[in-house]
C-alpha cells in the first residue's frame, strides 16, 4: 500500500466524481487496485461506475484509468522484439474477419505484429475461435515461441494470457450487470488497457457504427474513437482510428470456418469490396505507424500489390504453419470444418434489398451454433451464414437471400431471424461508404 | 413472487432509470422487495441509487418507492385509535427538542399523537435518547399499552419497532457508503415511509436548512419539503411542511438531559423565542390537520394559551407518568442526569456574535459524550453544551460564550471546537426569521 492510501476512502472518491470533480491519479489507482485486491466491494465500485457514466472523465483521468488497469496484471515485455510493434483492434461487428487478413499483410512488409486476441461471446467466435477452426492451429504459444515467431516471421496471433488486465475482467463483469457498459471512458480504457498490456507501441482502431455494432450513432462512435486516440497519444502510443459502417454484415460470410474461407479469399484478392478496402486501410495505417512507409497512399498501394502477387496468401500460409496448423486448408477449403445441413433462405417477394440487419444475421449465426451465449458454450466451427444478397442487390421471389450452415436439426428460429433481417422494397438504394471517418 | 416477476431483470431497471425513463410501480416493488429479500445484490442496488441521484424520480415514482418501502416490513394498524392520528418529523438539527414539546401540546387539545421516534447517530441522541434521560421513562410499550395510552391520553412516544421499514435500514446503510445520501427522492421516501408505516394519517414536517442542517441551501430544502408534501398527498396523508432556519443551534441547550430541561422551560412558556415559535407552529398545524381547529391562527393562539395556563406542562407530566417515568423531574431539574464538569468557554475579544456554527457546537456536544459516533457507543445523558450567547448578542472579552457539561477529563478538543463555532465581529447583525417558508 502506498503512503497516504489508508487515508483515502472510496466513498469520498465516489462523491467527488458524482459532484463532477476530476479524480487524481492516486485516487483512480486506489480505486482500481483495491477493487482488484477485493478490498473495495462491488457496491462501491458500481456506484463509482454509474457516477462516471453520468459525469464522464477528462482525457487525463481516462489515461490514468487505462494505466491503472494495465498495471493491475501482467504487462508483456516485447522489448526483445526488433521494430515498432503495431496492433489493431475492432470494436466488433458481424462478419468481421479483418484481423485474419491484416496480420499477414502487415508482417509481409516487415512490421512486427504480436497479436493477442480474445474469444467471442456473442454472434460468432472471436479471432482465436476462428483460427481454431483451422486444423491443429495452436492459439497458445510459450513466451519464447511467441517472441521468436514475431522476430523471425514478424507475426503471431495467440489467445490472451490469463492475467492480462484482471481489472478489466472484474470491472467488465460488474458493468455488465449494473447497466454501466455504455460509458465512453470506460469502453475506451477497457480496450486501450488490453492493447497496451499486450505490448503494443502503435495501435490502429476500427470503430464500428451501425445497427450491427455496439455504437449505434456516428457521434458516439466518433467520441469513442477520439477518446481512444487521445489515450494512446497521452501514453506515447501512436494511435489512429477509422470509423467503419456496420449497418449490414461485413463481406458475405459469418461464422468461424466460414470467415476463415473468406479471409483466404480476401488475401487472394478475391474478397468483397467492403472487406478488401477496410483491411487494406487498417493494414496501411499499421504499416505507416510501424515505419515501413512514409505515407498512407504508398502503403495502401504496396499492400494491394501483395494481394495481387500472392505474397499475402503465402504469408498467411506461413502464419498457419508456424503455429502448427495445416496450411493445406488454403488450397483445399474442404479441410475446414463443415456443417451437415445447408438451408437456403428464399425471398418471398421480388425487389431490391433495402436493409440487411447485421444484428439479426448475427443472432441467426449464433442460433445455428457459430457463437456462445455463455462462456461454457461450445462453438460449432462449421456453423454460420453465407449471404447471397446484400443491400442494393436485386432479388426475385424464390431466389436465395442467404444460406444457413448448421449441424442442428432445429433451425426454424434461425431461419425466421435470417429472413427477417432482409428488408425488400422497390427503391434504388444508395450505398454509404465503408469508411466513414479517419481520426489520426 | 408475483406473476411476471421472473421476467424482470434488475439490470434493465437500472438501465431504464439511467436513460431517464420513468419506472413502473411493478419495477420499483420488484427492486425494493428483492433487495430486502437478498435476491438483488448490493452492487446492482447502488448502481440504481446512483442513477436515481442523477435522473431523479417523478412524483408518482417517489410515492411508489415510499409505499414499496412501507410494505417491506410491519405496518402499524392504528385503526382502533379514534380520531385522525397526526405525526411530525424534523430533518434534524442541533438543539432540536421540538418533538418533546409538541406531543403533549397537541394531545392537550384532543388530537391523538402516536409517535415512534428514533435514536440518534450524531451530535446528540434522538428523541428516544432524550426521553431516556428522564429516570424510569419506558421507551418500549406493548402494542396494547401504546394504543391504550393514545386512546386515553392522546399521546405516546416510543422507540421504533425493529421491523419498521427494513428496506430503509438496508438502503440507508448502502447509501451511506456509496455517496447516494443526498438525493431528494431517496431522502423524501425514507422519511415518509417511516411516518406512514407508523400509522400516521396526517404529517407535519419541519425541514431544517442552514449550516447545522443536512440541507445547506434553501432551494434544496424547499425541493425536499415539496417532494414530501407531494408524497403525502398522493398517498392520502394530509401533509404540511415548514422550512426552518438551522444556521445556529435551536434554543440554548444541546445534549440530552439538557434538552429535556429546555423542553420543560418551553412548556412553561419560559422558552426561547425561536423554539417557542417553531413548536407552536408545528403543533398548530398538527392540531388543524387533526381536526381540532378550522384555522391555523386560532390553533396557534389556543396552544399558546396552554403554555401560559400550565396545561401544557401538566400534559408533559402526564406523558412521563403514563410511560413509567418520574414526573417530579419537572419541578426538580436536579433529578435529571448531571455532568461532573462544567467548563465555561470565554470570549477572547469583545464584539457582536456574527455567526454561531451549529455543526461545530454539535460536534463539541458529541465529543463531550452527548452523542454516538457508532451504534455501539453509549450516550452520556448529562453531557452537552449550554449556549450563553447567540447570534446578534453583544459579548465582552472574558465573558462566557457557552458552558460545556461533561464527565470526561479530556475536553480540550471540544472546548476548541466550541470556541471556534463563535465568530465575533463588529457589525450589527440582522437575524433571519425562524420560519422561512410554509408548504401546505
Amino acid at each position: 500500500m502506498q503512503k497516504g492510501e489508508i487515508y483515502m476512502r472510496m466513498v469520498d472518491i465516489i462523491n467527488k466524481k458524482k459532484n463532477a470533480n476530476e479524480l487524481t491519479n492516486a485516487e483512480i489507482s486506489f480505486a482500481v487496485n483495491n477493487y482488484v485486491w477485493d478490498r473495495i466491494p462491488d457496491y462501491q465500485m458500481s456506484a463509482l461506475l454509474m457516477a462516471i457514466y453520468f459525469q464522464g472523465m477528462s482525457s487525463e483521468e481516462t489515461a490514468n484509468l487505462t494505466m491503472a488497469m494495465v498495471n493491475s496484471g501482467d504487462v508483456l515485455d516485447l522489448s526483445s522484439i526488433k521494430g515498432i510493434k503495431v496492433d489493431k483492434h475492432s470494436t466488433g461487428g458481424v462478419g468481421d474477419k479483418i484481423s485474419l487478413v491484416v496480420v499477414p499483410l502487415v508482417a509481409a512488409v516487415g512490421v512486427p505484429v504480436a497479436k493477442m486476441s480474445g474469444r467471442g461471446l456473442g454472434h460468432t467466435g472471436g479471432t482465436i475461435d476462428k483460427l481454431e477452426a483451422i486444423p491443429n492451429y495452436k492459439t497458445e504459444l510459450s513466451k519464447n515461441e511467441f517472441i521468436h515467431n514475431v522476430n523471425t516471421y514478424k507475426m503471431a496471433i495467440v489467445g490472451q494470457t490469463a492475467n492480462l488486465v484482471p481489472a478489466d475482467k472484474k470491472l467488465y463483469a460488474l458493468r455488465d450487470v449494473t447497466a454501466t457498459i455504455d460509458s465512453i471512458p470506460l469502453i475506451a480504457s477497457s480496450i486501450m488497457s488490453k492493447k497496451i498490456a499486450s505490448g503494443a507501441d502503435a495501435i490502429v482502431l476500427d470503430v464500428k457504427v451501425g445497427s450491427g455494432a455496439f455504437m449505434k450513432s456516428f457521434a458516439k462512435a466518433k467520441d469513442l474513437a477520439q477518446t481512444m486516440v487521445e489515450i494512446g497519444q497521452s501514453l506515447q502510443r501512436k494511435t489512429i482510428a477509422i470509423i467503419t459502417n456496420m449497418d449490414q454484415p461485413l463481406g458475405q460470410e459469418i461464422g468461424n470456418a466460414n470467415e476463415v474461407k473468406e479471409a483466404i479469399a480476401i488475401l487472394r484478392n478475391q474478397g468483397t469490396k467492403d472487406e478488401t478496402e477496410i483491411a487494406l486501410t487498417v493494414a496501411a495505417y499499421m504499416a505507416v505507424l510501424g515505419g515501413a512507409f512514409s505515407d498512407f497512399n504508398l502503403a495502401y498501394k504496396a499492400l494491394e500489390d501483395l494481394l495481387i502477387s500472392g505474397a499475402a496468401i503465402n504469408k498467411f500460409a506461413q502464419l498457419i504453419e508456424i503455429q502448427g496448423g495445416d496450411k493445406s486448408v488454403i488450397d483445399d477449403l474442404t479441410l475446414l470444418p463443415n456443417a451437415k445441413f445447408s438451408i437456403e433462405v428464399l425471398a418471398e417477394k421480388s425487389g431490391i434489398i433495402q436493409k440487411l440487419n447485421a444484428e439479426e444475421i448475427g443472432i441467426a449465426a449464433m442460433l445455428l451454433g457459430a457463437g456462445r451465449k455463455t462462456k461454457a458454450d461450445n462453438i460449432d466451427y462449421g456453423a454460420g451464414v453465407s449471404l447471397v444478397k446484400k443491400v442494393g442487390d436485386v432479388v426475385k421471389e424464390g431466389e436465395a437471400l442467404c444460406v444457413l450452415h448448421t449441424n442442428k436439426e432445429e433451425f426454424l428460429t434461425a431461419l425466421d431471424t435470417a429472413k427477417n433481417a432482409f428488408l425488400i422494397g422497390k427503391d434504388e438504394v444508395e450505398l454509404s461508404p465503408y469508411i466513414l471517418a479517419r481520426i489520426t
